[in-house]
């Protein structure tokens, strides 16, 4: 509406400066991954058994974690041994989705010249984060089971722009009126040709899966 | 940051419209719940429970429904026998959230003579309905117990706009590492005066107070 032409040019200045990341990415060789989805998805739970499952000295990993307001994702994920920078957007009035802009902030915080994976974790949002290149190689939508099995129909643009969909809390199938093979389904219809993981972060089960891929295309 | 003037003229034109929305609402004497939460809390679960409890002829209830995409969730309000009207925000640039423009406009597809109550259930997202006032006698949060403990904490400005927070899916706690009390003590950190409700649409646990403040509230 009254919004969308600031928008796009917001959107443009951002583009400028997320190709500006994608070039140092791919300088240092970087696998990048813009994670995304709703609050409570479990983001950074998966980032937790990613970083307990994955060889740290084979495979260095880094994570720009982004929050409106605490700390508590990158002090959880610094436990782990990898380098982790946060961006609090209560400073960029409470911006609801990273931008590029501060990634390259974040970046300069990070020493990345012997890290093979960078994990962008966005704010909690399957709106916003969609329309805001970081300069990522790929995007995963994180998804749990608890979320229903309609919201890749209702939030199309994010899943559309998926790489990976990493269905999460698969534990909690069986207390849940929801069909995982129904959330696939309505994944496939939006965006057929992005991989789909399904994953417990409390029991490992399909994490193998889910590290194979990131290890597949890191470097 | 670069965005901040431009929202900040946006949210003026906003706020203009919310104010001719607030007369309207008080001069039919409703009780209206702008109902903000993220994809999957539970929101349209909330209301069908709502309804199936409630009385509907002591009470007429109305809702305008908040999506990016489908109509999912107005056909199954519709079932209950209240009027719905759907808001579908891709046709506004995929807005992630609802404004006071868009209630406006929905409202003249509702016959609100006879009514008591009117829910709008704004886009699943825990950031952005936040800056957006839409007239509403009351904000209520949905937050559901799978999401985790922290999400006040990390989400604080949705939470410090909140007259209640409606805490859902009671039901799975316990087949999660999560506690009621440590949620009630991180909102109460965030706002203390605002009413906190747990839930189960399941069981229908909880679902009375919740009743008895809308209905209190109402006319």
């Amino acid at each position: 509406m009254r919004e969308v032409p600031v928008v796009q040019k917001v959107l443009k200045a951002n583009d400028l400066l997320a190709e500006k990341n994608r070039e140092e990415f791919a300088r240092l060789g970087l696998f990048v991954v813009n994670l995304m989805g709703t609050p409570g998805a479990g983001k950074t739970a998966l980032l937790e058994k990613t970083f307990d499952m994955l060889d740290l000295n084979a495979v260095p990993s880094a994570v720009i974690e982004g929050d409106i307001a605490t700390t508590n994702d990158a002090t959880r994920l610094a436990q782990k041994g990898v380098q982790v920078v946060q961006i609090n957007t209560n400073k960029f009035g409470n911006a609801c989705h990273l931008d590029a802009g501060m990634v390259q902030s974040a970046m300069e915080d990070l020493d990345l010249n012997q890290a093979k994976l960078l994990f962008i974790e966005n704010v909690g949002n399957l709106v916003c984060p969609a329309g805001f290149d970081l300069g990522e190689t790929a995007r995963a939508v994180v998804l749990s089971v608890t979320e229903g099995e309609d919201k890749p129909l209702k939030y199309p643009v994010i899943f559309r722009s998926a790489d990976a969909v990493v269905i999460t809390k698969s534990d909690l199938l069986p207390h849940l009126n929801v069909s995982e093979q129904t959330i696939k389904e309505n994944i496939g219809s939006i965006q057929p040709k992005c991989k789909i993981f399904t994953v417990s972060a409390q029991t490992g089960s399909g994490m193998q899966q889910w590290l194979h891929w990131l290890v597949r295309h890191e470097g």
